[in-house]
């Protein structure tokens, strides 16, 4: 066996054809979204005024294994992808490590994250369906640049809700996506109804996601030709970001390495549940036993320190309810909180599944969090986005652990993006303005008074 | 022969071993440079003062034609090279040309540019003299991230005097240097002796490139184990900078391609030099005919409108003189003129190729420079740096042509980096706010006023 490049590339025939529906090989399946209005379960047009045609079928679809990569789909993967496996071979130096360090790499198109993975796919659903364009909410922004970036290129139109304070204080991505022809409104505001009641009860607030969602969703079904679409938490968005783990099941194969932990992090759990998929399923069959870790922000800790619920998923109460661990819709982490990861909720499929006990999570303190990061980009060259970050922390812990112990363990974990945008978060970190805030179990307790009651 | 991928990656194998010198192969050599006392060409002892001596052989050689790659360069390189040469398709179609168009992508590495290949370079030799730390300027940023990034892989300081108008506009890159641990130094400042001889004459200026190479020189011959390093302009950098070409060289021959037209951006020549190296050795050598183009902004037209006159480098005049075309050491671009791209003169390779006539140069204005940038983001994905985009205008009007004309012609150019940190540019030009500023003749020959009386 040669020596293991730097980057491993595959080619693209090697490109994954079909993205894995985990959903399929689940022994518990996740709950379904269920109407707010009467409790039952959602059916398939009741979503369609919501969610494209094709991808209503997606998110209903807890047995198929596979779903083929539209041809259009998959000529723009070939733009941005395969991306890079990337092993840290300066960054073991650095830690003096034995353990094998791999990162999937999914910064490496301008989006900088691996968001776009979904956008291209509703976006293009959404085109198929003759449809004049879509809605969105977007936080830190990854998102809402991944979608203003996929609607450009197929001439869809693109109406990004985006949470004000980032809106104010991040102008840049504002900019990305007007490059890209978006059409951007800072939420709350007063196109929406659900945003004037907001703006009335509360007028000087500064937005949150879930309330972004409400004037997305809204917009999208008051609009003629529009639908709503979504960068997280969705099973449709799992499926499409599988194309992260099936890239690095055969990365991996193709060197015959065997990982021996998988750490992502998540905050609605589009990346972790993309990267893991393959490898889930595989520890579900009995087949391997691999450690998965998904890493949270301990400002925002829905897995280690939420409740098993239905829950909203948005402020405004418009969408269905969905099963999964929650902080409650109520929930709004601390304003020195940097990047995203801030979603009060957690996917049903990841929720499931730590549920069963086959996965570990874990939550860091964002300081050190940056120390990590810095840390990273001084061996490794990459500047990582401080989502992408907390994975690193603990691959970082991973290996040190083996330095202590010798072991020679193989890491992955999934580096989502990079840092371009978060450089306010850095200078804090560089200045020491940055703390950790860490919410109380009164916080938490508070919170999920905000949860459906029934 | 296999249909062309989107991107042709070289395996790690077939990246370049060693750098080619492209003077060894020029007829007429590029003049020398002179010491500004008496007027002599430099000898090796008096520039190991300001460089490290390697440096300084590469600097002075224009006899050997290729330079082993150290193996510590190599195996950074080996992080992020070799860089996509990619098939625009969606370019192409787009533009309903039947051109084929290809651009060389440097922008897939953190510092998001090209010169990081000579950072690392120019910091593995200082590290390999036994020296403490480098000494540096930067404009708009793109080098002084590289050479940050590069000096924090080795363990070696790094200063960095960054113009202050950009230090203090561009507070992102500022802080993207700081990640990797550069100490950061708004020019002019108090901490050398011609910056304080600037403020006192002129206590309110934000700065110029000039003068913070001249502050950059000071410090660096004023403090033990320092040495001067510069990402541009220099022998040494474009010798560097080769493996770009040598490199978009080997894809093209890799699925036979042979290219018609080659373009790139044209600063001080770092990528422009780099990227046509092996394509103008063939032309030199009559066995091809390529077209070579370079681009440079309207608003700073060194070779289109400067004169071909031996000049100070910086305005401090502490630097050796160069024969170069040049507008006049005294010239400052527009204040509305976004990006790089903005020195005063031309490296004295390119000026020497120009002037024997191997290669043409063409001047855009910076609005058409924008445009050209958001239709290449919207249709390919990446978001270019404004420097790069100049090169992107050209392609396109060539590929227009060939529309017109129904020529198959193969067109190559080089993206040199990413526009993540020109957002205040392009908010300008989506908010209607940017403008085309080109000097009068009155303007640049008050600045040629500045050139050396000898």
């Amino acid at each position: 066996m040669s020596k293991i490049p730097y980057k491993i590339y595959l080619s693209e025939d090697e490109m994954p054809k079909a993205w894995y529906n985990l959903r399929a090989d689940m022994i518990n399946k996740p709950a379904p979204l269920l109407n707010p209005g009467n409790g039952q379960p959602m059916k398939a047009e009741e979503l369609e005024g919501v969610f494209c045609s094709e991808l209503v079928k997606q998110e209903l679809d807890n047995d198929t294994p596979y779903f083929e990569i539209p041809k259009e789909v998959y000529d723009f993967y070939r733009m941005y992808r395969p991306s890079p496996l990337v092993r840290a071979y300066c960054l073991e130096e650095a830690l003096k490590t034995p353990a094998k360090i791999y990162y999937k790499f999914e910064g490496n198109n301008t989006s900088g994250s691996h968001k776009l993975n979904s956008a291209i796919a509703q976006a293009y659903y959404a085109k198929k369906q003759g449809l004049k364009g879509v809605t969105t909410e977007t936080g830190a922004g990854q998102w809402g640049t991944a979608l203003s970036m996929a609607c450009s290129y197929l001439g869809l139109d693109c109406k990004v809700y985006m949470v004000k304070v980032s809106y104010e204080q991040k102008p840049f991505r504002r900019e990305v996506m007007r490059t890209y022809g978006a059409n951007v409104t800072p939420s709350p505001s007063m196109t929406t109804e659900v945003g004037k009641k907001i703006l009335a009860e509360f007028p000087g607030t500064t937005g949150s996601l879930g309330c972004a969602i409400s004037e997305a969703v809204e917009a999208a079904v008051t609009t003629p030709g529009y639908r709503y679409v979504l960068g997280s938490v969705l099973n449709q968005v799992l499926l499409h970001q599988s194309v992260i783990g099936l890239e690095t099941e055969a990365a991996l194969k193709k060197y015959d390495i065997e990982p021996d932990v998988i750490i992502g992090c998540a905050g609605g759990g589009s990346n972790l549940g993309g990267l893991i998929a393959p490898f889930m399923r595989d520890k579900i069959k009995g087949l391997k036993n691999y450690r998965i870790v998904a890493v949270e922000p301990a400002s925002c800790p829905s897995l280690t320190r939420g409740v098993y619920a239905y829950d909203f998923c948005d402020t405004g109460k418009v969408c269905p309810l969905a099963k999964m661990y929650t902080l409650g819709s109520g929930f709004i982490p601390a304003p020195n909180h940097a990047g995203g990861l801030r979603y009060h909720g957690m996917s049903s499929v990841l929720s499931q599944l730590y549920d069963d006990g086959y996965m570990e999570a874990v939550s860091v303190p964002q300081t050190e969090v940056f120390k990590a990061a810095e840390r990273f980009a001084r061996v490794e060259g990459i500047l990582p986005a401080p989502e992408s970050s907390h994975a690193i922390k603990v691959a970082i812990d991973e290996a040190e652990k083996c330095r202590e112990t010798g072991e020679e363990k193989t890491i992955v974990f999934g580096l989502t993006g990079t840092g371009y945008f978060d450089m306010v978060a850095y200078e804090k970190f560089h200045d020491g303005k940055m703390d950790d805030y860490i919410p109380t179990d009164d916080d938490l307790k508070k919170s999920l008074e905000s949860l459906p009651k029934f």
